[in-house]
């Protein structure tokens, strides 16, 4: 019997089994066969978040294809709840939607609904304007990502309220308080607010086909926790006469300590993308690995790469070469790579990687406006 | 013991006791001390919906007037579900606002809800563009009982829900699922849009505060069966530090049949402003009245005004003048009048309002936009 854990959309708990999620979520797993087909249609190259079943789930990923086939272009979206400040966790759909920009000509659409985050909290002192600040500093993190601003259009939801509102009206008629009650596990206590966020979640899913007229395959990338949101809308979506948008679903970053998710949340077991080069260092050396208690023993014994959160990070981010990967994995499990060596250079690849971003940060400081359309 | 009746937001059935509804809502009768504090403040002049307690019910009016004496001016929130095609019955709060906005100096806020119409009707085929254009219908129907453009927005809210949308969040923080399930009868089969709607109808009644930065004082003329929507709303205003809106609660015209309240889903029973001068006499002549069954009985024994549809549309819309009122009323108690005249000067009035009211909706068509805002 697998060890028990918990996966919602607040909430990750326990070592997550993936398949046993498969199972449970009703989706499909990204196999040889549509991994085989990605490669083919992205022009002969794979990304690394594939190749490793980083991302690892999906609904209707090869219907999409079919229809890319056809050539019947698809738009990608997704999204992230405001954070201020991203950390390297929440970079997953992200890097997945740029390359999807790249290799597929894909319009990418982004919603930061800082609304969520304001209602979600209940006991905090975060007004709905400091939320707002925050989705726009999360919207420069993002576009620093190297989207192409003629193809990427980031939505904050109550800046973008005009645009969103009127669709989520739609949505939300298909969607009864059983249904999110269910879904979400939200009671008689719950805000109205929150019982209908979903609704405006839902809503960029379908919005290109509203805008163009035609109904338009979309392809969303996201965190396997947020798929609730989909169950719910895919079905009221379908109703409304629109393609379901297909899906791909990523595991989760395990946390500095071996958590099974990196939360913005718990800042000492999370890489911010603000965090300064010492406190990278100092979190990264405090990381769990799989290598053993003394330098000795890790010579003689060998390491769990599984276990060890600083092979994760360069597995689900920071050595895109997997001969280079399979190195430092092989290193780990026969000890001839130790801990301090390891960690240094995971720090130095993070440290790299951040310099790069708050550099390009900083560029589009005045040129955000491209990716934000005037409300 | 009163007859059964009942009165809620989607509802009104049997015979309205009015008294015993300002104990069951909570709220505070307009009595003759405020009605003479209005007359003062309105530069000695009262309006007859005032006079004849058709306006019959507040909450904090006396409070408003207070702080209007102080210099302090407030400013007027009303608004409809979109219909399409208004009926007499609608126009009493416009009435009123406008009355307030001549007298006061009031701005005048009006909110078109057409969301709240498409998602109410389960079962129709009205779409949410139907809905939109029926709110835009009714713009112009409302804009041209005389309102000072300059003095006057209306909002319709999938135009203007990047204005209302995050206020309405603000709202919603602090109504859940247990209070507006209790305050309108929803249940775990109610869409979460209208779970969400009263959020949005709210929002009227503070948004001049959040535009000007400052506390502004606001009064809600409506119909009683919509005083439910701020029996939740106040509170959460109050949270939000705004003050919590009054109110002017008005009575129900009774449909031509005698029913409670005139509805725009009974056509054979209420008068609508786009009814031709034909549809008008044949739908007044088979309006109930509280005479006898034959013209010798009536001049005989006499009838009841308050039974009599046509004495009641002249109390409520048609005949400003309260000893002409009278002598109508007198002429229907004693039997002097007879029922076939009595509706033939009703329907000339009904006419002559329509008429002009058509010609100043003619000439609004292309100024509409001084009311409406651009999204």
């Amino acid at each position: 019997m697998p060890d028990p854990y918990k996966v919602d959309a607040y909430s990750v708990e326990g070592r997550v089994d993936y398949e046993d999620l498969i199972r449970k979520f009703g989706v499909e797993p990204i196999g040889d066969d549509l991994k085989e087909r990605l490669k083919k249609d992205a022009g002969g190259d794979l990304h690394f978040l594939l190749r490793r079943s980083i991302f690892f789930a999906n609904r209707d990923l090869s219907w999409l294809l079919d229809q890319y086939e056809k050539g019947n272009k698809f738009y990608v979206y997704t999204g992230i709840a405001p954070s201020g400040s991203m950390t390297i966790a929440h970079l997953l759909p992200f890097i997945m939607a740029r390359w999807l920009q790249e290799k597929f000509g894909a319009e990418v659409m982004i919603e930061i609904p800082d609304e969520e985050k304001f209602l979600a909290k209940r006991d905090t002192k975060l007004t709905i304007d400091a939320a707002h600040e925050l989705a726009y500093s999360d919207a420069l993190d993002i576009a620093a990502l190297g989207f192409d601003p003629k193809q990427t259009t980031i939505l904050i939801d109550t800046d973008h309220a005009g645009v969103l509102y009127k669709q989520a009206a739609r949505v939300s008629k298909h969607i009864t308080f059983s249904i999110v009650k269910d879904a979400f596990g939200f009671g008689n206590d719950t805000n109205i607010g929150t019982l209908f966020y979903t609704s405006m979640q839902a809503v960029p899913s379908f919005l290109k086909s509203v805008q163009k007229g035609r109904n338009i395959p979309c392809l969303i990338p996201l965190g396997i926790d947020q798929d609730v949101h989909f169950r719910v809308a895919r079905n009221a979506i379908e109703k409304l006469g629109y393609y379901k948008p297909a899906i791909m679903h990523s595991r989760f970053l395990p946390s500095l300590k071996g958590g099974p998710k990196m939360s913005s949340s718990d800042p000492d077991n999370a890489i911010y993308l603000s965090d300064t080069k010492e406190t990278v260092e100092r979190k990264v050396n405090r990381a769990i690995t799989g290598q053993q208690s003394t330098a000795e023993l890790q010579k003689k014994l060998g390491g769990d790469p599984d276990r060890c959160a600083v092979c994760q990070y360069n597995r689900y981010l920071f050595e895109p070469d997997d001969r280079k990967l399979e190195r430092i994995f092989e290193g780990e499990r026969n000890g001839t790579l130790l801990a301090g060596d390891h960690k240094k250079d995971l720090a130095a690849k993070i440290n790299g990687f951040l310099a790069e971003h708050r550099k390009a940060r900083e560029k589009l400081k005045s040129r955000i406006g491209e990716f934000i359309p005037k409300p």
